[in-house]
C-alpha cells in the first residue's frame, strides 16, 4: 500500500505528487480573494467561506463534531501558558505511523478523524491542514469553527506561513515536544524565530488537560504483552543486545535511547496490541553496555515478561530491568554523569527519530545523532524471519485468492461493495493459522475510487462493484511468522484496450525490476527506473514511490536502508491513476537474494517475489511481453500453483485450488 | 571515449574503478616492506627500489629524462621561498582538460609525458603519482631521482599523506594558485593545516622560473583566433551576453568572471588553436551589465576580432572591450568598489571552476560561487548547433566506415597495427569538409590493449591487428559545425561465444537506454541502470561512467547538467574489460528530443542517436534481442544507410557505400 513517506522519496516524485493534488482538486478551490506573499510564493487568505458545508447554509454537515466548547477550554489553557497558537499534530510519543485512540488528540480537538492532518488553534481561529484524499471528509467532519487548509492547493499557506501571518512578532507558539520529532522541532524553531515568534517548550500537553475519561477519552489498551517465540524471532534478545552493544562500541557510545516501538519490540522479542495494525506496545528502552532498562505501564509488567527478560540474573548485562513507563523521563534527565556519549536515533527512511523532548533533557554535548542501529539490524531479516515471511505469504495468498474468486463467481448474483470486500477479506485472513489481524486498513476500490492511491472505503464513499470497470484490492495481514501486503487489480467484465495496455505496462515494470541482477551497493533510486520505464514509455507515470520496507510481524511500512542488501524485504508497486475514471496498482513483497554471481570481488543480487497471488490474465497483452518476461510470468504462476496450491490442499480448499489452477495455466503468445 | 571524471561520477563506480586498478596492477607491486598508518588506512613507504627500471641495474631506462639539474634548480627556488615541498600538477590557468605544450610543467620537471599525473618535489625527494594506464610509461620515462606512486595500489600514500609524512609540522608546501582550482586549494589548505603544515601562497610559478626558451620550452601557439560563423554558432554573442546578464540579474550579481576557455569561446563565437583537440584560445572574460572585457595575448588582438566584437560601438553594453591577457589580474584586483556581488564559477560536472588565485584577489564578502551560467546555457545546444552536430556526425561516419572497411578487406594482405589505424583514421577525417582535426587522441586497441579503457597506442605498446581477437576504435573529429566521438568494436576473425554474449549485452544496454522515454526532471544517475542492466544480468560490470557531454566545435568532454533536457548532446558508452585478454566498448553520441508526450503537465523526452556507424553483425546474438530491440537496430541501420549512404554518394564513394549497404542489411532472428 501507499504511504505519505513514499510520495516524498525523491524531489521529482514529490513535485509530481503536488501536481497531481493540484490538478485533481482544482474544482474545489474557491476563487482567489486577494493574495499576499511570503518569500517568492504567493499565498492567499483562507476563509470560512471556503468551507463548502459552512457556506451553503451557514451550518456544518450532519457529520460535523461540535468543537466550540473544546476550543474554548483549550484557549483558556493557552492563555494560562501565554501561548497565542498551539499546534496539534497526529502522532504519539513514539512517532508511530498508527496510533492508539487515546492518542488521537487532533481528532478530538477538531472532529476530523482522517489519518493525516494537523490542527492549529489560535486564540481567535482554528485551522486544519490535510491532503486531497481527505478534503471531502474534513469538510464534513469539521464544524464551522474550522478553516480547512488544503495541502497541495496552490496558494494555501503552510502551517508556519499561516501562524506567522496570524501572530504578530513577539508572540508564542507551542506544541507537545514529546510528540514532535527533534528534527521538526529544530526546523520549526528556527523558521519561527526568523519571524520573531517563539516556539515555547511546554511539557504538558494542553489537549490532555481538557480531554479525560469524562470527555469519553478511551484509555490505552490493557492487552498483555506477549513473548515472540524464537521459532519466529530467530535470534534471542540477548544476541541482539550483544550486537547493538558492539555497534555502540564502534561509535564510542555509552548509551542508546530507543523510542520507536517497533525497534523495542524487535530488540526484545516481545509483541503487543497497543496501536492498530502494528503488534507493538507502549514502552521506552535504554541500552547501556552493562545494563538495559525497559519502561512499561505498570499493568503490562507481568511475570512471563519478567521471566523472559531474566530480571533476576545477577549479571546486569544479561538482564533487562523493567521500570515504570513514566520513570523514563526521570532516568533520562538524571542519566549518570559518567556517561560520555549518548546515541539518539536520527530520522531514516520512515523512522522519524526521537522526539525533541528526549533531546531537550540531555546535555547537548553528550548527544550524538545516528540512524538507530536497531533499525539497520532489523532491516536485514535473519534466516528464520525470512523463512517466516515466505511461509506467511503462502498462507496469506489464500484469503486474497478466495475474495477474488468470490467476486468473480458472485458478481452477477450477489451484491458486493467495497466495504463488504474489505470486511470479508479481513475475516478470511483470520481463518489462516497464526493470523493476528490486518496489517493496515484494507483498500478496496472500484473504478473511480481506485484512482485515489490512498483511498479507504467509508460509508460515504462505498461503491458497488460491477463489471463496468476495474477493482483494486490492497490489503495485508499480520501473522506471528510475518507481515504481508499485496495489491491486485482485476476486471469483472471486459476491460478496455487502454486498461490492458496500462496493466501490461505495470506488469512489465514489475518483471523488469524483480528479475534485475545488480552488484552490491545499488540503491532503490538507481534501480527504480526499471519498474517505471514501461509506463514512461506510454508517456504516463504515477505520483508515489515504488518501494517500502516491511517488518516480520511488525510494521507494514518499515524503515529501511535504501542500499539493497540480502534479506531486505519490501514492496514493489507501480500504479496508474486516472481521476474520476479508474486506477490500477500491482504490488508484490519481494526479497533480495544472491544472484550467485561475483565480479571483481562484488557479489551480485537479484529479487525474489515473496507474494504469491496470480495476475489478472484478461488484463495482460501477452504479445507485448518479451519472451523473458513471459517466461518469468509463467514460472511465477507455476510457483504459486505449487506452493499455494499445496497449502490449499492441506487446508482442504479444493474449489479454491481449481480456481488457482485455472489462474496459473501457462500463458503463450497465442493465448492472447 | 573515457575520462577520469567519468570514473568519479558515482561513489559506486569510483570504488569499482579502484578495485580494477588494484587487481590489474597487483603483479607490479613490490612486497610490502613495513607499513605505517595514517587514520584507518594502512600506507607503506614507497622506495626507489620499487622502480623496476632503477632496481634492475641501478640505472633508468633508455627513455628516461635526466632531471637532476632541473630538480636542483627548482629546489634552489624552493629554498628562496622557504618551501619544503612543491606540488606540480598537470593543468593550466583555465583548468583545461588538454593543455598547451608550454604549460606542460609537470612533464618538464619529471620527464613523464602521460596525460594524468602529479609531481611533488621536496628538498630531498621527488615523487610522481599516476594511474594504472601509465605505470609502465612512467617507470620508463622517470629517471632514478623519482619515486613512482601508483594511484590505486593498496597502501600507496596520497599526495597529502606523503607530504605530511615527509615534512615535519611547521613546514611550508606550495603550488601555483592560478593552476589549482579554488575547491582543491581550500580542501588541501584545511587538510595540511590539520597536520601543522602551511599551504603557502606564492604567485610565481617556480617551474616557470627555471624553464624558459633556453631550456627548450615551446612558446604558446600564435595561431590566429577565428570568428565562429553564425551559420554554425546559431546565436550571436550579443544575444548570449543579454541572456547571461539576465541570469546575473536574477542572482543580483554585478559581474561574472569567466576563466574556462570553452565558455569564453562559446560566449563570443570565437575559436582558436591554443590547446590540442579543443578549438579554444587563451583568454579571460569579465562580464558586467554595461560592459564586457576580453583579455587576450597582444598578438591575438587582430582587426577581424575587434570588428567582430564591435569595439568601436558607443554603447559599452553592445561591445566587448579587448585588453591584454596579463591585465586581467590587475583589473580583477582593482574591480570597482561599487561592485556588490561577483559571480565566480564553481565546479560542475567536468568544469573545475575558477582557480584559487581568482578568488584570492577578490573581497570574500562580495564573491558568490555558482555553476557558470555560460556552462548551463552552452549545455543546451540551440537548433543551429544541433543541426550542425547531426550534419558533422553524418560526414564523420565516413572515415570510421572507411577504416573499418580497410581493416576488414586488408587484414590478410597488409600489416595493420594500432598506430597505423590511428594515423589513417585521422587522415581520413581530414578529407571531410569542415574538419579541423581530431577531437582527442585516437584509441586504437587490439585484444589485450582493448582491456585498458584509457589506452592510447604508443611505439612501446603498439600491437599488430589480426583475426585472433577484437579490435576497438574510439575516435572523434572537430568540425566547424560539430564535434564527434564514436567507439566501435569489431572482430576480424571468428569471435568466441563469450565475446558475442558481451557485445550483445552492451548493444542491448545501448538500445534500452536510447529508446527509453522519461518525464522531464530525470537524471543521468536515475536512468543509467538501463544501459548497465544487460551486463549486470551476466554478473559483469565496467568501472567507468556511461555518459559525458560534448561540445559543438568545442570540448569532446563537455561539462553538462546531469538532469536531462532537450538538445543535450552526450555519449552513451558501456564497456567490458577483461585484463590481458580483450575489451569492448560501444559509444554513440545521442541527443535528447521530445517524445511528443505530455502527462500531468510534464513533457516526456527520449534520446536520438546522432552517431551513425553500423554495429558489428558477427558479434550480435540476434536471438538474444527482444523484438523491440531488433526493430530499433534495423531502423538505426536503415537510417545510417539513408543518411550516410547519401553522403557517400555525394562524395562519390561507391565502394564504401557498397560496404555500408552490406553492413546495414536488415537483421532477422533467422539470420543469426
Amino acid at each position: 500500500m501507499q504511504t505519505d513517506w513514499q510520495r516524498m522519496q525523491t524531489a521529482v516524485v514529490t513535485l509530481f505528487a503536488v501536481l497531481v493534488l493540484n490538478l485533481s482538486s482544482g474544482d474545489a478551490v474557491s476563487p482567489v480573494q486577494g493574495t499576499h506573499s511570503i518569500g517568492v510564493r504567493s499565498i492567499r487568505p483562507v476563509s470560512i467561506l471556503d468551507r463548502t458545508s459552512c457556506r451553503l447554509n451557514g451550518k456544518p454537515s450532519r457529520y460535523a463534531v461540535e468543537t466550540s466548547q473544546r476550543l474554548e477550554r483549550l484557549r483558556q489553557e493557552m492563555r494560562n501558558y501565554y501561548i497565542s497558537a498551539y499546534i496539534v499534530s497526529s502522532g504519539d510519543e513514539h512517532q508511530s505511523e498508527y496510533i492508539a485512540n487515546h492518542d488521537k488528540r487532533r481528532e478530538y480537538i477538531s472532529g476530523f478523524s482522517g489519518s493525516a492532518g494537523d490542527a492549529v488553534i489560535t486564540l481567535e481561529k482554528a485551522a486544519l491542514w490535510t491532503d486531497s484524499r481527505y478534503y471531502i471528509q474534513a469538510d464534513n467532519q469539521l464544524d464551522c469553527n474550522w478553516l480547512l487548509m488544503k495541502n497541495g492547493v496552490v496558494g494555501v499557506p503552510s502551517i508556519r506561513e499561516w501562524i506567522t501571518a496570524e501572530l504578530g512578532r513577539g508572540n508564542n507558539v507551542s506544541a507537545d515536544p514529546k510528540i514532535i520529532s527533534y528534527t521538526d522541532w529544530i526546523s520549526w524553531n528556527s523558521s519561527f524565530a526568523s519571524s520573531g515568534i517563539t516556539l515555547k517548550l511546554i511539557t504538558d500537553n494542553l489537549v490532555d488537560k481538557i480531554w479525560g475519561e469524562n470527555q469519553g477519552r478511551e484509555p490505552y489498551s490493557d492487552a498483555e504483552i506477549i513473548v515472540h517465540d524464537m521459532a519466529y524471532a530467530g535470534v534471542s534478545w540477548q544476541d541482539k543486545l550483544t550486537t547493538v552493544r558492539s555497534v555502540m562500541s564502534e561509535q564510542d557510545a555509552d548509551v542508546l535511547v530507543v523510542t520507536a516501538l517497533d525497534e523495542i519490540a524487535w530488540a526484545l522479542n516481545l509483541r503487543g496490541e497497543d496501536v492498530p495494525y502494528t503488534p507493538v506496545f507502549r514502552s521506552y528502552l535504554i541500552i547501556g553496555h552493562s545494563y538495559a532498562t525497559l519502561y512499561l505501564p505498570k499493568y503490562k509488567i507481568t511475570k512471563p515478561i519478567k521471566d523472559h527478560l531474566n530480571i533476576h540474573d545477577i549479571d546486569s548485562a544479561k538482564t533487562v530491568k523493567v521500570k515504570l513507563y513514566d520513570e523514563f523521563w526521570n532516568d533520562l534527565s538524571s542519566m549518570p554523569k559518567t556517561v560520555k556519549k549518548i546515541l539518539l536515533p536520527s530520522p531514516m527512511s520512515y523512522a522519524k527519530g526521537v522526539s525533541y523532548y528526549v533531546y531537550h533533557l540531555l546535555p547537548a554535548k553528550k548527544v550524538s545523532f545516528t540512524p538507530s542501529p536497531l533499525l539497520t539490524m532489523k532491516d536485514i531479516k535473519n534466516d528464520i524471519e525470512a523463512e517466516g515471511m515466505r511461509n506467511a505469504h503462502i498462507r496469506d495468498a489464500i484469503p486474497v485468492c478466495q475474495i477474488l474468486r468470490k467476486l468473480e463467481e458472485g458478481i452477477d448474483n450477489e451484491v458486493w461493495d467495497e466495504l463488504r470486500v474489505a470486511t470479508t477479506v479481513d475475516e478470511l485472513r483470520k481463518k489462516q493459522v497464526l493470523n493476528r489481524g490486518p496489517s493496515f486498513s484494507t483498500i478496496a476500490a472500484f473504478g473511480p475510487n481506485a484512482a485515489l492511491p490512498h483511498y479507504v472505503p467509508t460509508q460515504d464513499t462505498n461503491l458497488k462493484i460491477n463489471a463496468s470497470s476495474v477493482f483494486m484490492l490492497d490489503s495485508g495481514g499480520q501473522y506471528l511468522d510475518g507481515t504481508t501486503d499485496v495489491t491486485r487489480t482485476i476486471h469483472l467484465g471486459v476491460p478496455t484496450d487502454f486498461q490492458i495496455k496500462i496493466y501490461t505496462a505495470l506488469l512489465k515494470g514489475c518483471i523488469d525490476l524483480v528479475t534485475a541482477r545488480f552488484p552490491e551497493g545499488q540503491t532503490l533510486s538507481k534501480l527504480e527506473v526499471l519498474i517505471r520505464e514501461p509506463l514512461y514509455y506510454e508517456g504516463l507515470d504515477y505520483g508515489h514511490g515504488s518501494t517500502h520496507g516491511i517488518g516480520a510481524f511488525l510494521g507494514v511500512h518499515e524503515a529501511f536502508n535504501t542500499t539493497y542488501h540480502k534479506n531486505f524485504f519490501g514492496s514493489q508497486e507501480p500504479g496508474y491513476y486516472e481521476s474520476n475514471n479508474f486506477g490500477m496498482r500491482l504490488e508484490n513483497i519481494v526479497t533480495v537474494v544472491s544472484a550467485n554471481l561475483t565480479y571483481q570481488g562484488k557479489e551480485f543480487f537479484t529479487f525474489e517475489p515473496v507474494t504469491l497471488v496470480p495476475y489478472e490474465r484478461k488484463l495482460i497483452n501477452i504479445s507485448d511481453l518479451t519472451p523473458h518476461q513471459l517466461q518469468w510470468l509463467n514460472d511465477y504462476h507455476q510457483k504459486i500453483r505449487e506452493l499455494v496450491g499445496e497449502e490449499m490442499n492441506r487446508q482442504d480448499l479444493g474449489e479454491d485450488r481449481l480456481w488457482l489452477l485455472d489462474k496459473t495455466e501457462p500463458l503463450s503468445p497465442s493465448s492472447s
